[in-house]
């Protein structure tokens, strides 16, 4: 049995331990429900995820579910729970509801807001909030056995945790991704690459951890100004023009070009691995 | 000889029928120029769209074309006559060609702000004003013999009917964009695929408009509250940055989930295909 | 020996001749140091582009580099003078950095705001600010043999002059550039068109140099004003929303059709080879 | 008894007649009740402005109330109607009811889109709705015993009609538009130039309107290529960034410069009076 | 001496009591240091604030100095240890300065992003902090003593918790707000009055405070639907072009029109106050 | 008879003295024709502001003219030119025509994009060109004499030089700045001050010269860095939604804060006056 490293053993909703040094695999810890997300679950998930962020000794963060599935999706006994049982004033619940709405998408939005790098493997079932989750990390990789869905429209709605909001920006063939929003139909690892979802596809959920854990290796010894900042730079990028995007990075190296510029100089020259002290 | 369905036989450019329930196949009707558009058929493009926009009876619309041709583009006799005899004053001329435009443009888009799904499928000749059409759907599909070309560069001319406004948009590859838009040299099927403009091949143009009228009664059945704004979402999320975009999905779900949601989870309970009320 | 063409001899750093009429062919000329960028070779970069965005007889520009190398990336030493000695007042010292990214970054993007179309050929080595260059051309090209890097997160830093800025919204596969920003490991020609950073692969370095200049005597022989204002329309789709991209072509064809769209179109009829004067 | 001009005769819900050459007066004439707007007035303002906007007799438009008030707002028994009697689907009923609030808004914002300029002349009450219509307009006076409120706080909702989305760009004290968009309170023709909303103060009705047809007049005899130009550019300085701003006005008196410059300035040397023909 | 209520007593640096039904008066309690922010103040500050926005018993918030300065600003010493010693590795100690300049704006701006109005009363000392947190307040009012300054330029720096990032968008005179910002010079409330940055002026602290009380509760006995959204209208349209301001109060409004109109409305007709169930 | 500085003195179209340490006074220099601007004016003016933007010896910028006009606008014989024969290709003049006033308008923005504050001193004829100058500047003071016109409409155009584009986002009643740009009628000191333009009015030019000089010596003597760095943020403000604004500012300050807040606070601890290196 597994068991979450101290810190976050608070977060009984996940697993988190440290299998390589400076990275944190995160687990969904609901197996018996598909690694469903109840409301306890996306609470726990946004508060862990900003721990993450701001702990010195993690580097990089893999994601990725305990047992077969990565995610069904949302819980959807919790989803009848928020909805309510329609005796409330309805402009007040309306505004409840929006708020509930809001709260979850910060939750849900901490893999990209992280300052550090978040790996996802994607395996079995990746249903609805899966994609939601996966379209908000920075890599994406899948085993072979991955069936993923944007299922929201099978409930009646609207995907409004990421997916559709990400997605158009994020991937390279629009007609796809609508053609997968309109229908809910499910969708292959090789699928999921030919429409620029994922960059990695491994045989079993297994090895396709193992990969995540040598790129997030490769990731944890490199600069973490350079890579806080890479990432930083790109986001940024995502959501402004060209020339905002050249002058926000032209800010930040003003502050951030220092020691580990030099150290990977120097390392270059006398060809020892350079060592990065902690951010 | 087709005949359009009663409702929309005013629109004499085009025939509009009913092949599969709540699904209206448009067909542009001009085969002897080869489905070019002058002002009456672009005129009739936008009036149309926008009573399909909202018959409750229509929640898909196919796009094709009559005959061999998807579309040559715009009427060449039509061009001459816009840009005029030059015997006007060349400040109110401008002001009048501009306004002529910006009219053109209303009517090409169409496909883009109707709130039901656009399938479009390409086959034969596709070129110019069909590349703007065809970037503004929103699935869109191809015969194997199509043979698509961003035509305007070959009259002295950038397109201005959307192509170069979407494709950097909705494809995956900017610098086979550029390549088309500055050669004007005719692109396959294949080569759309590669660079993300398609996302579906069928051998012929009956098995591209069958597989498309299959996709359109999937989509048809599905709840129109949920497609509606998922569409209006994805459009969103394409112009602007991803917490708008989140903000955006955030109001809309607001008020739109309801009855669909409660329709359709009842129906995962009870295996029944859930059967959404009209919009 | 190559010789540069005497208009732009002046530049050193650079071979520019004239292999196609209407096309200038211009190397990066440092190949001892693998045509790495120096001070002096950035300066000089933005002026020469300047100087033949607006020389009349030049439609198309191809961009290559002499000997192996494409670009190694910043001249190392260049790095180490620029970020000084450290006895400057730091607050002024951090001005004058952040004057210094800036004008570079403004040398490095004049492909992208260069009038004419700016096809980049890469062979062999292709690190770091290559990548930044290539990231701002029209259309890309490479060799089978070219060997792609992200190299910026090995000497500690983020990319600054345009890769990380630019890709994200070129190409199709955001997982895959973010595994390539953050390990800065190499990539190869068919890696790179597999994520859609480029549009053709020739056997060698020569065979790409072919192909592009093929393709730059096709462009080059097409309406100036209709290649020019097409590039303008793209780039400035790739920063606005779609309405504003249609607004602005609106705006720009109101003025820029007239003698060259006639041109064309009698041609079409006569069937000769239009002849555009020059812009 | 006052007749509308026949040409905009069908419009009942207004009085149109042309006191000043190329100007048209425009009066609410819903006397009664208090020039209140219910569904039909609303419809009919946008048909009735959108036609105004490119009447080539109509250079300037002057818009004020038959009777004492200028406009108390929208027609309760109305807002009654729309908000519906609540056996319809909620989520079908919110997609209605946004519909309608997006109709009213198309219609109430006609002033602003209208290619030519429009003074409105304050009066009277002029509570709710009046605030959203003047706000839209581009020269407002008053006359000194108006009594402007920001009013549907009373009716229990934010202002969705331009009010709190225009008076923070148009005024120039956000703390006092505050206060009156909170309190509801009455707040006098004083006041109202004291917070930059109008630009001058007439005594009586009958003279800001005779004082609002003086200005017409004058606009009216400028050249309309200058007039619509200055009004757009404004407009859309409004909502860019002063660059963005700099870049529309620049692409548009590129083809906008002509025969309205040449006769303006022989003009000027002749001293005779211009004469500029219709737009 | 005042004792803050209960519920609020946790924050030290403040008093808060409700001298009326649902209306909050907090004061900052530091009158010793003229009510100077140090690190624990800021931090405070913002928790308050936000637990404030949720309280359903607060409907109007006044904010106000204990003593005779609404605020000097920041606490000098602080200024000092934020800096820090200077033996930290450069790029690591700005990248933690950046996050405490962030932090400590995330605190100041939460009369902005509070959900109910707040009503800032100025009096005495009112420099430097004292303006970055007046300008994010809704409703700004002094007394006649109060003396303003832009002090930040005195120690050397750009301010940069709002002052500069707001008056340009909530004044009516740019000229005179950069004379302000550039010299650090002290202004009068007549002169803040003048360039549009308070809206009224008491003649004394305790007058002035009567007035914000009074203002306060007439908008506590409106309805919190209606006043929240306002708000939450006014803020979008400030950060936003016409057309988005008009859209996002569609989509509110949509939702949050209800019960609050309905009981308005009928207020209207019985002529009794309309009392509004909480939020 | 005055004379240039002798680094500025190959401007001859203006005077540029150092009548206060750090302070320089640029003269419009061709009372002649009463400060009318010609090619030459225009292109000597962009060249000489970026040299001053840029020279350490100058901190703060005074700009007037020699004579009694500031400035009478463009020079209408230049216009004449620059509208050409009418022997060109329309769509290559076209395109010319465009260079030249994107041109023209980087030449008078140069004001507000100079790194040090520009006073700016209307006296005497202040008409069209001028108040796209003015609009350009950080401060606006002027003489009692003043007569401003926005005169573009008087020759048949919409300006383009930035008065429509600035106006409105810095001052604080647009109904009266559409007024007076839609009438072309001349307004005062008096005026300009109430719709927010101006900050301050002397009685003669002399003294508004002398009191913009002492304005200028009070900001020279101030933190360049702090001067600078809030020009950026006031300029950057706005343009950008007041988050970005925040946000450009927290990245500022990591860099921009050092010895000169270091000398301010020592200096306010020993009440010397502080003295801050050149920048």
């Amino acid at each position: 049995m597994q068991i979450s490293s101290e810190k976050y053993a608070k977060f009984d909703q996940f697993l988190v331990d440290f299998p390589v040094k400076n990275v944190a695999h995160v687990q969904i810890n609901r197996p018996k429900s598909l690694n469903s997300f109840d409301i306890n679950t996306y609470t726990q998930f946004g508060l862990m995820m900003d721990i993450l962020s701001y702990d010195p000794e993690v580097r990089v963060i893999v994601l990725s579910g305990v047992g077969k599935a990565f995610s069904s999706g949302l819980d959807i006994k919790t989803a009848g729970k928020i909805l309510g049982t329609g005796d409330e004033e309805p402009s007040r619940r309306a505004l409840r509801f929006n708020k509930f709405i809001k709260d979850f998408q910060n939750s849900i939005k901490t893999p990209h807001t992280n300052r550090k790098p978040v790996i996802g493997v994607a395996h079995g079932i990746s249903y609805g909030l899966a994609i939601d989750i996966l379209a908000g990390v920075d890599i994406r990789i899948a085993s072979e056995d991955t069936s993923f869905s944007i299922k929201e429209v099978d409930i009646g709605m609207a995907a409004d945790m990421g997916s559709l909001q990400r997605l158009p920006k994020i991937t390279g063939n629009l007609s796809w991704i609508k053609e997968l929003a309109y229908t809910g139909r499910n969708f292959s690892a090789r699928e999921s690459q030919a429409i620029g979802f994922i960059s990695g596809i491994s045989k079993t959920k297994e090895e396709a951890i193992s990969h995540a854990l040598k790129l997030a290796d490769i990731i944890a010894k490199k600069s973490p100004v350079a890579i806080q900042t890479t990432k930083q730079s790109i986001n940024y990028a995502l959501d402004h023009d060209i020339q905002a995007g050249l002058d926000q990075i032209a800010e930040v190296n003003t502050y951030a070009l220092g020691l580990d510029t030099i150290t990977a100089v120097q390392s270059a020259f006398t060809k020892d691995k350079p060592v990065f002290s902690k951010l």
